[in-house]
């Protein structure tokens, strides 16, 4: 089969799960795959403005639930991923990148000096600093869009959350003062037999409803 | 190859492509694929707060070229798609979706009138509705995810555009008043030999500075 027919069908099979098997594990190679692909998101300038914190703990993720409209899925699910967005990208983040770069690449931190100095002109500086919360969010949406894409591909179920209180997240894990907030959850694993959304006909709008030309 | 370890490759080898080959085109089956997982992305609720804009028109392309900081991806790439977001999600809005499912699944749309409520009751009428226009692009921005890994997994190049000026946009393209407004764009197409950026060692943080664990 070819890749085209392999995402199609991944695409049309995926639906926000809302009963998972809690019996039922993803394995490590396939955890894995989730991982770099959250990880090797793209993102404006390459800033990378998230944490991804994978919550394990039964308890824990029964406090979540109940802060989650007691939706099943944060107790039921394999892996639950809460992701979190950089509250306030400053200058010190800003160079934490630039750090990184001259590692990875070797070349000396001064080389980057300009594209700093672009960076921080734009989002520290600039108009874009009014809006930059919601700019680090969006980011985390492109992870998870490549979160809810890769998972399909190896027919591993999601559900996107949004659903939930933030706020209490934060305290929950431990978030507060850290300068990282949640933004939203996607849990993962294993669609339950039994679960009534499974035999309901994916809506989306036409492709006259969303797509024009100019 | 298992799909793991195509997502894995097609990852790495993506990039965001600063010089395009202005002379190769995108396939009609491969851009198919693109506009089908922009269709099939999901959205909170499932409303689907969005437009996607192909931009074919030469002259166009160079209008909106100058108000995206003169970036040669415009002008280059095979496809140019504008992002834009539902300005105002509204109760007309939401009955726009909850038509749709009702003609999708064939039920009455009296059937859904509780969820219509609950999605009115937290988006419109609740505290959300102060943030409707970032939660809009948030969405949008999980489109953007899927149209990136879709791309990369079928070897096609692209660049997400966040260097532009939205509300220029918005004018070129015939927006203002529509209820529509652009948030980004995505430039997809293949990447020139010589774009001096193709030879550029990948950078992501490291597994432990992204991953934590609760």
């Amino acid at each position: 089969m070819d890749i085209r027919e392999t995402i199609k069908n991944s695409l049309h099979w995926r639906y926000a799960v809302k009963k998972f098997d809690a019996t039922r594990k993803i394995n490590s190679a396939d955890w894995e795959m989730l991982k770099e692909s959250l990880r090797l998101t793209p993102s404006s300038y390459g800033l990378q403005p998230w944490k991804f914190i994978t919550v394990e703990t039964p308890e824990l993720r029964q406090k979540l639930r109940e802060v989650s409209w007691n939706q099943s899925q944060v107790t039921d699910c394999s892996h639950y991923v809460v992701l979190a967005y950089k509250e306030k990208v400053d200058a010190a983040f800003i160079r934490k990148n630039m750090t990184k770069i001259a590692q990875v690449r070797q070349v000396p931190l001064e080389s980057l000096a300009g594209f700093e100095k672009a960076i921080i002109s734009d989002i520290v500086e600039g108009p874009r600093s009014a809006v930059i919360e919601a700019w680090a969010q969006r980011q985390v949406y492109i992870a998870m869009g490549f979160l809810l894409e890769t998972a399909a591909l190896m027919g591993v179920d999601s559900t996107p959350m949004e659903g939930l209180d933030p706020n209490a997240y934060d305290t929950l894990l431990g978030l507060k003062g850290s300068g990282w907030k949640t933004v939203a959850a996607v849990a993962l694993g294993y669609r339950h037999a039994e679960d009534p959304f499974l035999k309901l006909t994916k809506v989306r709008f036409d492709d006259s409803e969303v797509f024009e030309v100019r």
